[in-house]
């Protein structure tokens, strides 16, 4: 794809200039999803991604209805801007629609509701995830993932990624090995 | 490979002409395989995948002798032609035989017994897609086995994709998060 | 690697002409499990993998003491010389040792009593597989990593492919699918 | 990346001289970290990594509050400098910090009380793995991941590779197939 190819859009989103190359597609059902981010959040560029640990993300914990995804206490959250290592990572889910355009009221609503956050997820389709230039959604894309991969992958050994690390609070030795364990002294 | 690599074969299956580069490879069993796509459902092109995940989901259910795989509610459906985000995906799940070729009958039944779908999926084998053009056979290899690999890792979560979200009716809120749990008002 | 980088022995594994090339590399400690293969199975080339799904393999049924991989009716093991689809799919593990060269003794005793196989698995180390010739050896090595990923990833759902298919006997229906269950009739 | 890319610092980590190509990059807030290895022991080279396996490593026993990552009886650990078969390859674990300079001390400690290691592993972080050389840091890592690649996959089977084999001491026969049993004689 080349810059001929793309469409240009005012900041209301309607078409200024098709793509000079002439080719035929036609423009993205995700346009009014990215204008928000333009929008509300002054984005310079916007990611959509259908990757699976983005759709597993949003399966894990579907049957309580939880509106969003939340880790914390994992390095790759320094990644996101105006995240420190300490922090919770919360990352808005709603509920996909039978078309894309559809989302735009509730995606609108996530913005506004999370003003730390640069992702929006999609239950059971994906998620957007903006900057404020294109590399920096690029690198918040890439830390995003991982961290959707982390919590998909340590819920397979029961651990859970949203709360911090609930130690055992006292000490005892297995092999030579320090340990804890709960009600030890 | 090049075209010239290849058999051209007319509309029973019959070789028209052997490969012109005069490369020594024979006919694959799969050639009444692909036909049947070809003849009943006027395919472009036939993808023939082993790939894990496609076994894989030939397996989840087997002991119980399901002849289907099926999901919803995923957006990776809407890339499967005549399919929508609300809608079931079936995918005719045929049992294996010694030879390829012996697979030709129940493929063909397959494909009868369900109109909407372009694919089916061999036990313990694998899958043939087909698409109205090599396009189409393409983009949609590439959904059917997303959707594979969704159904596969959700269940290592315990989570079925055969079905629709299975929502815990009523609200309430843990850390401050709205969550739902069943009996709640 | 180049040809001239290589160490040339001759049929009792004696090093018969060092790297043309002058490079520093010593003679691998494998070259007597190679040979090996060369000697009984006359193998035209042999292929050492540590592959993770090799090793997981060997381990899953290790508190056992299970002595061979075992799988059948997998498509894939048709890829195996002298294997079909109904045929269970066998391959040796033997115990791993301090140093490579030690494996030779159980290396060859495996080769003996497993006549039909082209591969001796190394428990918690990796696989040996060779082929008449390379590029024999190379799509074999194809098929048996697929087949132990096949058998690893089946068990993380507690499914079982060294035994056939335990079909429930009489069939029900369930959503409209047609489907098994013990006791009906 | 090119050489004139870096920064040149002395043996007590103070800049010596900045990029020559005039970048405008700073230096890594980990250069304390990278310093420790270069002046503890004599590396030739570190490589840090916020590879998935790794903060999954760090993870699996967290609870216990176990302090270092354990396996034994794996070919790969032969990979690790002064390692045999049998040996444990133990990782000292640190806990992370908010900054990541801040992890200095803890890490100079795990060096000072893990004498044989080539490796730090920082809880919900990643690693730090050295070599005497370039070359070796670079195989050490693969080796590290690997490893740990292998205790995390081993795992999601309820398989323990920090202690050896958990052989049952007496044998039977299943299916013709040699195996051993708890209380057999």
């Amino acid at each position: 794809m080349q810059a001929d190819d793309m469409f240009v859009v005012d900041d209301q989103g309607n078409v200024v200039e098709p793509p000079r190359s002439g080719c035929s597609s036609k423009l993205s059902e995700c346009a009014p999803l990215f204008m928000s981010a333009y929008q509300l959040r002054n984005a310079g560029a916007v990611i959509h991604s259908h990757a699976l640990e983005a759709v597993l993300a949003t399966l894990l914990d579907e049957e309580y209805g939880t509106m969003e995804f939340r880790c914390t206490q994992l390095e790759m959250i320094k990644g996101i801007k105006g995240h420190g290592y300490y922090d919770d990572l919360e990352v808005p889910i709603i509920e996909n629609t039978a078309r894309e355009s559809e989302l735009t009221w509730s995606l609108r609503q996530a913005m506004e509701a999370f003003p730390k956050t640069y992702a929006v997820l999609v239950r059971r389709h994906g998620v957007y995830i903006w900057g404020d230039t294109w590399q920096q959604a690029k690198t918040q894309a890439e830390c995003y993932h991982y961290l959707f991969s982390a919590v998909v992958e340590a819920t397979k050994h029961d651990l859970r990624l949203d709360i911090g690390p609930q130690r055992e609070p006292f000490r005892f030795f297995r092999n030579g090995v320090p340990r804890y364990r709960p009600g030890d002294a």
